[in-house]
């Protein structure tokens, strides 16, 4: 049995898609590191989503994950903004599936409820949370950062209770 | 200039990915092949992401397209089903630049449009207009591979109009 396990968790955006790797050792969760894609808005969205799979490959490759986490979606403002979400994603998972790494999907509720312990949490709350659980500081976090970081934190409890 | 145009139409599905191949020489538009990318609902949608990828890769291998044709989407049952189009829509647009093959993408209206001459076609009028002008006879033509050839035809008309 592997005591320790390293989870990459994903916020996709065809603008920002933010990732953060977690490892949970002897019981620890520590932030291994974290950063953002940025595409810019004006490139075509076939040259955003090469940039935004190549870039998550690239991750994989550098922190190795057993697992990957990934934000599910429920509600949009338009299907327009839902369906390029959706290309983002994709490209993500198919990174992660390309690699070999399973993919979880959690609910933004369930991240909340898992990381603050309330599931309507605001994103202030969810970045203030995953700072101290990490003790992480001041250090610099931006919101896309943070909220891929809380869904490898949520998947990393979830795990332990199944195991 | 090259007298000889090839594109390649797509209709994105999780479950069905629809392709066709068409090509315009001398004014006539012909058929070089179509056909359907099949995944099992019950496999992992990560696994059905490589699938749907590699596949469309391998069909931009084989037809050798100057350009990629997809049909946009607007409307939808429910962000659910509009999120997974996406991530289908995606991995299908990855494959096309990572070949290096511009993408164009056509409104389902604009597609009924340019085929039937109404907007507001049927599936099966579609489908009956793509056999008429590519000459298919009765050749076995499933619904979304004739949507796909439909929507590669659309952009060699609106192609022609631009040139």
């Amino acid at each position: 049995m592997a005591d320790r396990v390293v989870v990459l968790g994903i916020d996709p955006g065809t603008i920002t898609t933010g990732f953060g790797a977690v490892s949970l050792e002897g019981g620890a969760a520590r932030a291994l590191g974290w950063g953002s894609i940025t595409t810019s808005s004006s490139a075509p969205l076939a040259e955003r989503l090469v940039r935004i799979h190549s870039e998550v490959a690239r991750q994989i490759e550098k922190y190795r994950p057993d697992e990957v986490a990934v934000e599910d979606v429920f509600q949009a403002k338009n299907v327009k903004s839902v369906l390029k979400l959706g290309h983002a994603r994709g490209v993500a998972l198919l990174a992660a599936a390309e690699a070999g790494v399973p993919v979880f999907e959690y609910a933004p509720r369930e991240v909340k409820q898992s990381v603050v312990g309330v599931g309507s949490a605001t994103k202030q709350q969810v970045s203030s949370m995953v700072r101290r659980l990490l003790e992480l500081g001041d250090a610099e976090l931006k919101e896309d950062e943070s909220d891929a970081v809380a869904v490898a934190l949520c998947h990393l409890h979830k795990r332990e209770r199944i195991r």
